[in-house]
């Protein structure tokens, strides 16, 4: 038994997330979760860029937020990521959001990525990428 | 029997729509699904801002959007919102969205809204409102 | 003596645009200039993807903002684009944005473009598109 | 004679910040800038938050980008922002954005802020608030 790979990403709110409900935007969680992704990979010792170098593309085929408390402006949010399920041909990646300064639960959600390679076929990708992601769970 | 009654917003896509992969960029599909949602309401006789007027908000609680194929710069997009499921204190509205030369669908997903009052209460709105939503499921 | 060529688009303000203050993001301005200057090169006789597909790429070199009254959600803007100054090499287009319920000016600013080729070269574009340039003034 | 004060924060560009030509959309420097601006002032010794709940605003008036060189994806940026000008009701902010690995300078720009109190009215702040601009230059 092992325990599960998290990368803990902190971002700040700023204006241009809210609206005019006080609160963080809804669509913008989407952005948290891609900057947690991304650090999330670039942490198991590969950029995306990397990735993409390597053509192999992660685009987003599902996305799916549950907003349970809002945050608000200037919060400090922490976005948990980490691999919900590895597949052969597709990766999820599954988001915890906290709020920094209470440790309290925000939002959770999870985005679903097929491998792809650079003509837009679904793939395996080549065992050196693969593996980063089968140590990384 | 009768129709359900669906929303149809045309949206075009600009250059801020857009990703680096020369597609529409997945956040913002929860804005083509916010226009779409704000019409139908719209066309039910009521505005989202005279709901807001009458205390009754309609804040995300989830959204969820299913990707099947990537919108481009200058696509026109035909969003089409309707009512998927109506509580008393809750309505799922439902999208697809179709590219409007090929009519063909790219993308469908839901958001989830409670009705809540301005202290923040789940509430059941009164009758003038909620039906509204009844006539238009 | 002639009129100049102006366009007048309607975009309406969602909650996507609008930040905690119950106002337009100052960022977001831009992206109705971007609306606002396609579809005036679209009434010109040109899509901007046309402009593209024959190797002219108008990048944005500044960007000017005046912000006299803000907008507020659900409001009907008129964006007004027409061009400033045109030379052989780059295009200013001009914006001044309207609140259509009440015809007050809310909004100025200017973007400057020059002509690029794909090789990211400025360029004077073939007389085709310049001078489709050179009658919208 | 002493040195400018400036305040230098680092952003890692993201998917979201991109466009189809692969580089960063115009319209997102803005908010570069404000992120800019929010840890120049709480260098300063003040959170603009602080500065809210005593009723001091700094709505955007005008902004200015000048845009040199594009930044692309996964770059890291460094937005420096200095006070440009002080006067009595209202403060400028120039920024530079710089390639943290290559120090090369890409963006230019400015934001004008005047100081207005909760009803709207531009005003001179009270000199615990303004103290810290003063010294701030």
């Amino acid at each position: 038994m092992h325990n599960k790979h998290i990368n803990k990403t902190e971002i700040r709110i700023i204006y241009a997330d809210t609206d005019q409900m006080g609160v963080v935007y809804h669509a913008n969680y989407l952005k948290f979760f891609e900057i947690g992704r991304t650090e999330f990979v670039r942490e198991l010792g590969m950029s995306y860029k990397t990735c993409e170098e390597n053509n192999i593309f992660l685009p987003v085929k599902e996305a799916f937020v549950d907003y349970k408390k809002p945050f608000k402006y200037d919060d400090i949010i922490v976005v948990h990521s980490y691999i919900g399920k590895l597949k052969n041909v597709a990766v999820k990646i599954d988001y915890e959001i906290y709020h920094k300064e209470t440790n309290v639960l925000h939002t959770t959600g999870y985005t679903l990525h097929p491998f792809v390679n650079s003509e837009g076929r679904i793939v395996k990708p080549h065992d050196e990428i693969y593996n980063i992601f089968l140590k990384g769970q």
